[in-house]
């Protein structure tokens, strides 16, 4: 991928090698169930990074830490006057009880490229750099270290963080970087000569198929809403079936009609209700409130729209139904990124040199290639995670099938 | 319904004195909503208790407590030779935030039936005694008071009681009361002429058919059960709706199999599910876990059965063809109680000497009356609940339909 011909290096990197490093980086914040747990600056987070640095500087590249704590290795390119960087990378963080392949797989392939590359000697035309981003799950702010890098990051969006201000605060401290200097580890565009990610796909589609290598086209966009339905509160035993306005029964509907709608009407998208709680929550009372968590996806936003049209319009209509009152507010929204097709088309070439499958899907979450995709042409490379698991200790790749998207990445 | 015929006194009991000393009585733990707090031992629970006992002395009754706790107003037989009790009471306990109507309509109305007794110089033909039972709302352990004179209650009954065992330890002491010493407010079934209770109907059936007087046949029994739905919990952007295992879907498809078959195939019961918890409860993950309260309850024990028996299967091949594990643990099961039918027809005639229309029901609440059914003829008079509305603060009955119930108890 690094270009269309294979003029830099016909080797493949040391997937050997690259397995050893992987399994080095999940014994930070290992948990006995086979994942591992590095929220944000936690210990374990710190220490997975302090140990990227310093294995990149044991293989004799010059190492570089940001002023958003963006961690690089870098390989300069020796005769080529094109000063521009190519950065592959991805993110060491986790969620809270993750898996070990989610973004660190990404931040050892980039490392192993520029092994691969440096082992080599080839002449390169781009100074590469593998970066391990800050925050991409959003223990804090969530891609905070892309969208610093992209120029994209505003002193609003800290103001209300999805972690809460005072983690963010303490978070940063924490970690030595200061919160009006995050802007400044914004790069010139002009200096930058792409963004290629090496990610797990984290949904079932590539391994359904038999796919090894997933082209990346686009970033779906996402919108969530807090739903309130408001019945009666009653008493279960005395008040009849046919004289309840029960919110249960109304959140229940919700449920259903938005999955109805979605399978029926926008197949290629998905819509969650993560969460629902009633009031009061006993045995013998006919639930007053219920309390709904809806999202929904796609990488269109005109479809994202419709979605939004047609679901809210179906909930308040089964409300309205019941007897039942409806408050609906927005929470987040997300527009869908694209992704360059001269890179699907890069990584497609590669992988057909490589004899590896390929399919062009869209990604159902976020990655810092959509903070990077702003500013300078991106790619993101998706391997079949093994039961589409993610976001769990039981998170898992194939180890060739990492191989194969890092060697991908590689050319 | 002392006697079918009004030998004792044609008079009515004094409705504005009754509503003067209902008043008074919702003082105590009185919330700022208009509702009453008097879970069983609490400060205004107690504080309420000796008010009933010193307003029965001022009004020249006798006074008596039992080792229960069980607070009693007693009018003696002067010259009859039958020794025997015909209680007539309720509770002066509340569920946490409840109203002011619940348990204490009954022994205030109880009072004043006494009152006018006493008033009239009738010669009763049993001693009368209006009795404010221990803990019917179940902050300790439900009919503790009731089932104690009955002699129902039991030791290991009280090993795992509804409250939980430190606050039943912590609340006797609080009320002098010795837990050994219970059992001793047994009475023997031979002393007893019988039990009778004014009570809310805590529904909306009389007031929907304009009905004064409610004959209730019987106490509903009820079973509960806890489910667990077993999913698998995904990525919300990155599972297809296909290769979901939601349990939220789950539990929704859950809440409305039991209703429909609650409202096709037994429509005189009810079933509730009054809790739904899923898990982990965020916007962005397919929920892995649902939990599921659910509690049905019919005043015939062979529907029970077949309830459970279409219910729990229902679930089972809900949860199946999703591919969701399900785990079901019974939590409570009571049952049902038939009221005595002598005793029905006795209210019905004294409603219609009072010129009160009448309609014979089921409680779908417990109550009392029980406990008490199982050793002695008892009865259980129900007066409309404004809007059906119960453990409420906004719980109300008109004034007259209070007064109706009881001049009909009275009788």
């Amino acid at each position: 991928m690094i270009g269309p011909s294979q003029a830099y290096s016909p080797n493949l990197l040391d997937g050997e090698r690259m397995r050893q490093d992987f399994e080095a980086l999940a014994r930070f914040g290992a948990t006995p169930d086979g994942g591992v747990s590095r929220p944000t600056f936690s210990d374990a987070h710190l220490a997975a990074r302090k140990w990227f640095l310093a294995r990149a500087e044991a293989g004799g590249l010059a190492t570089h830490v940001d002023t958003a704590g963006n961690h690089s290795a870098v390989l300069r390119a020796r005769h080529s006057s094109d000063a521009r960087v190519l950065l592959l990378g991805s993110h060491l963080d986790s969620v809270p009880g993750g898996g070990r392949y989610d973004g660190a797989l990404g931040v050892v392939a980039a490392l192993h490229v520029l092994l691969a590359c440096k082992g080599a000697g080839a002449d390169l035309p781009f100074t590469l750099e593998a970066i391990d981003f800050t925050d991409e799950e959003g223990t804090l702010v969530g891609l905070l270290g892309s969208k610093a890098l992209a120029g994209t990051l505003t002193p609003e969006f800290l103001q209300s963080p999805r972690g809460g201000r005072q983690a963010l605060v303490a978070g940063l401290e924490r970690a030595g970087l200061r919160e009006e200097r995050l802007f400044d580890a914004r790069r010139d565009p002009g200096l930058l000569a792409g963004y290629l990610e090496l990610h797990i796909e984290q949904g079932p589609r590539l391994e359904r198929e038999a796919v090894q290598i997933g082209v990346v086209t686009a970033i779906v966009g996402s919108r969530s809403f807090r739903i309130v339905l408001r019945g009666v509160r009653g008493h279960a035993g005395t008040t009849p079936m046919d004289a309840r306005h029960d919110a249960a029964v109304a959140a229940a509907k919700v449920i259903l009609g938005v999955r109805e709608i979605i399978v029926r009407d926008f197949p290629s998208c998905v819509a969650t209700v993560g969460d629902v709680r009633v009031e009061p929550g006993a045995f013998n009372v006919v639930p007053g409130v219920a309390r709904v968590a809806l999202e929904f996806r796609s990488q269109d936003e005109g479809e994202l729209d419709a979605i939004e049209s047609e679901v809210l319009a179906r909930i308040r209509a089964l409300a309205e139904a019941d007897g039942i009152g409806v408050e609906i507010s927005p929470v987040a929204h997300w527009q869908p990124t694209g992704l360059d097709p001269m890179i699907w088309g890069a990584i497609e070439r590669a992988a057909a040199d490589l004899g590896l499958t390929t399919k062009r899907l869209p990604s159902g979450a976020g990655h810092d290639a959509q903070a990077l995709a702003a500013v300078t042409p991106s790619g993101l490379i998706f391997v079949p995670s093994i039961g589409g698991v993610s976001h769990d200790p039981g998170e898992s790749t194939a180890w060739g099938d990492a191989v194969n998207g890092a060697n991908v990445a590689r050319r």
